[in-house]
């Protein structure tokens, strides 16, 4: 935890993460895993999906670091969620928790809290989806997000002193709180809710950094980066279509350069 | 029922539907699931991909309307086809039904037949499916036509006879029935049926439509809609690679002049 | 097995390829499902992904050949590889075993091990995945190979050997062998380990030319039109982004003068 948290330590992370190339083991939905996989081989990661209950934590053993991501959660994979974030927590990795759709169905809500529980390192998702998971009222619709994330930063500091864990609440600017410090990440484009995945390859993108840094540094960083590609990638499309490829094409080439022309971190003290 | 079937009604449909983001739940395929959710966000519909018979009703219940596509289809994701399709009509929603090569196989064949019998707004489908479907005799090929659209019209017509549903067959004409009214719609490409999930993401944009319009206005409005995107989106293409994106872009920038160069709708009563 | 093995003999098959449209059975993995459809269809082959134990051996049947890919396995997928390995094999149509991730987990090896046994007429991977599979020592680092194709050449043999497959270690060099031939193919580029499901989508193409050539040939054509496609589309690329979509645009307009520009076959006696 002695990083700084600033941009230029977030590109020395990320050059550490392209030499280093860790073993991302993600257990996520279907919608995303070609995005995410693709986001994290851009990056500079080794993205693995695994999750069979017969093998999910011999992988989680010789993985770097794990995102158990429950858009399309259904019981046996949620077995395997929490077989392999109890290994993880037993071997000292950290994993991220994205709670997708959390408040939608109580099903959903259900695992999502159980999960929460076991004591993910990170924690990320949108404003509905926290609100939700930090038993704060929500008014999600589906998967998608109808709270701004400033209004979900109160339910982030209560869910990290709850949880122990590092909550990620992204949106038009994003945030990072481990209850006592206030980070606040700005990039991204208005064209990425338009893209199936974007919040999902972003978990498994602070995953990545979470293999090489601690949870709250790795989690500024990867924000920081994920946006700034984001940005990057928006600059050069005209409507949603491109934008999968255009994000890997600049994680792909990010630098410090980039990383400074597309986002900011911004860190504070808690009120 | 009272729209004018036209694309100005499409335009103005379309208008609306960006306006009320309908939430459009997709139990579909594997294959699909990217792109159908690319497509809906790239229109102006919510997506969420919910399957878990553990909560496939619940989120049935928060939808405007659901599609359900077979495609990759399996014992457990069959129940829960079932129980939200009975749930969307106990509630009044619209569903679609996507019958992915139906005729393939006997296991196939027998659960689009059941889908069926539940009672769908909407079946669309390729020629050989929807013959099959009717029990017509069909030659298809994996999951590919090998009928042309037009042979498949007089199925079609009986098949909504039969169901209540609208049908619809795609093809190089696409063809709209409610056993009453026959509706022609022209556009798309032939470089569509080379990208993958074509067909599979235009039953969702029904059910997108269908969200907020009665089943055959719907249908024609999404088929002209799509349509003129794919043709659109051909045009920039040289091969079937960049289609998904250009496709989205499409349908991103759709609006009532590239409607009307790339697409008709014609309507006429059955004979 | 009558054929030239080279690039004149590999242009005529892709236009006979072409001309009968093969369908192709995938039982593949999640991630690389969309990639492995488009790349097929691009290609000029008709695919179909179909995995359910209720009608995986009815749809072999109807198939003209099969490719089977252990990426994201599970028990209920295992029993559907393996009903459809053995349909294939009783009914003499080609099948093409890609063992991914083998030697990552003893679920993962103990699969790869079972099918191998069965008679695949193909076995396509990375050098770790063949080493592993061979009973050799490897190093494989989850999903992706840490030893080189030219390390894997004796094991390949050793394997050809034992199981009767065709064996292809892909990598910088691609090397097929029968245990009696060692054919080499270049092409390909950098690029393609860093977009997700290049090999998986590879192991389909040897399937689909496996439907219209005998395996050595098949897979020695696959490797040469799919190598000069990647080496086309990453001529195209800044990154990894669009390469999924350029490689499918490559593979609709590859002929014999791009597959002489960019791949090469040298075929000699095993030493």
């Amino acid at each position: 935890m002695t990083d700084q948290i600033d941009l230029r330590s977030a590109a020395l992370a990320l050059e550490e993460l392209r030499a280093r190339r860790p073993l991302v083991q993600n257990i996520t939905n279907y919608v995303v895993m070609t995005i995410s996989a693709n986001a994290l081989l851009a990056l500079g990661a080794s993205p693995a999906m695994v999750h069979a209950v017969e093998e999910t934590e011999d992988f989680t053993a010789i993985s770097n670091s794990l995102v158990v991501n429950i858009g399309t959660l259904s019981p046996r994979w949620v077995e395997a969620m929490k077989l392999s974030a109890r290994k993880a927590n037993e071997l000292g990795r950290n994993w991220v928790l994205d709670p997708v759709g959390c408040g939608a169905t109580p099903y959903r809500t259900a695992v999502a809290v159980e999960l929460a529980e076991i004591g993910p390192a990170v924690i990320r998702g949108n404003a509905s989806e926290i609100l939700s998971l930090a038993g704060a009222a929500a008014s999600g619709k589906g998967v998608d997000s109808t709270a701004s994330s400033d209004d979900a930063v109160a339910a982030a500091a209560a869910l990290a002193g709850r949880t122990g864990a590092v909550v990620a609440v992204t949106g038009e600017t994003d945030y990072v709180t481990d209850g006592r410090l206030l980070i606040a990440v700005e990039g991204g484009s208005p064209l990425m809710p338009l893209s199936t995945g974007m919040g999902c390859a972003l978990s498994a993108t602070v995953a990545a950094f979470a293999a090489i840094r601690p949870p709250l540094a790795a989690t500024a960083f990867a924000l920081a980066v994920y946006g700034a590609a984001g940005a990057e990638a928006a600059s050069r499309c005209p409507g949603p279509g491109h934008l999968p490829a255009e994000l890997c094409d600049a994680l792909y080439i990010m630098n410090e350069a980039m990383l400074r022309a597309r986002s900011s971190i911004s860190v504070r003290e808690f009120a």
